[in-house]
């Protein structure tokens, strides 16, 4: 299954090791920007808070257990590393331009490719 | 980027057009099987709820805007079709097995490819 990356997001976290282990941790901003040729999926955003879906491109996919505790399994958790290293941080929507949102609440390193931006269940019934 | 389904899940619904657009909305049960070569990633799992990450195998990804309101963008929606159909499920646990788990609250078409499980946010502070 191949994905092309939609497009990239700017965090203050210049490495791995710097980002925080949950994006709701953090009032960290950061900015998404999509490419020219998928701006259009962006069309008439208007909501509080996204899902990003990212690709953690400097993640271990080789690993199926946890290094802190080897009794669990990576599915368990969410850490980067796990076989496919899609992962996902909901963020609050502080504003919107073509192609682009600024968003806060990141946890990724600087420059991580974007697989998918959705609309977030938060605050609707379950 | 590319991924390997970690596994398959198994549901009540045969097509697409039969399942449900969130999972949230419906008490269907389904069961993710995890490949052999991946089951220690579930070692430990005793969550009760777990983040679903799945593939759209049937989707359109050539669509940028939905069909019923073409000004609104796919990444505004949680539509399956979208360029990287990457699609994400929080599902109630019901029990574990080795290289299974039992779920309830799928909204996937029987046999879709499963990318990743995750543990769930849901009942975690924000």
């Amino acid at each position: 299954m191949y994905c092309d990356p939609i497009g990239t997001i700017s965090t203050p976290f210049e490495t791995t090791s710097e980002a925080p282990s949950q994006g709701f941790h953090t009032d960290a901003e950061g900015v998404v920007r999509v490419g020219d040729e998928y701006a259009d999926g962006l069309s008439g955003f208007d909501a509080p808070a996204v899902v990003v879906v990212w690709w953690a491109d400097r993640a271990d996919r080789s690993v199926l257990t946890l290094d802190r505790d080897p009794s669990r399994g990576v599915f368990t958790s969410r850490s980067p590393a796990r076989p496919n290293p899609v992962c996902i941080t909901e963020c609050e929507v502080l504003g919107v331009d073509t192609g682009e949102l600024q968003v806060r609440g990141v946890d990724m390193a600087d420059g991580s490719p974007v697989v998918d931006l959705k609309s977030s269940l938060r605050d609707r019934p379950r």
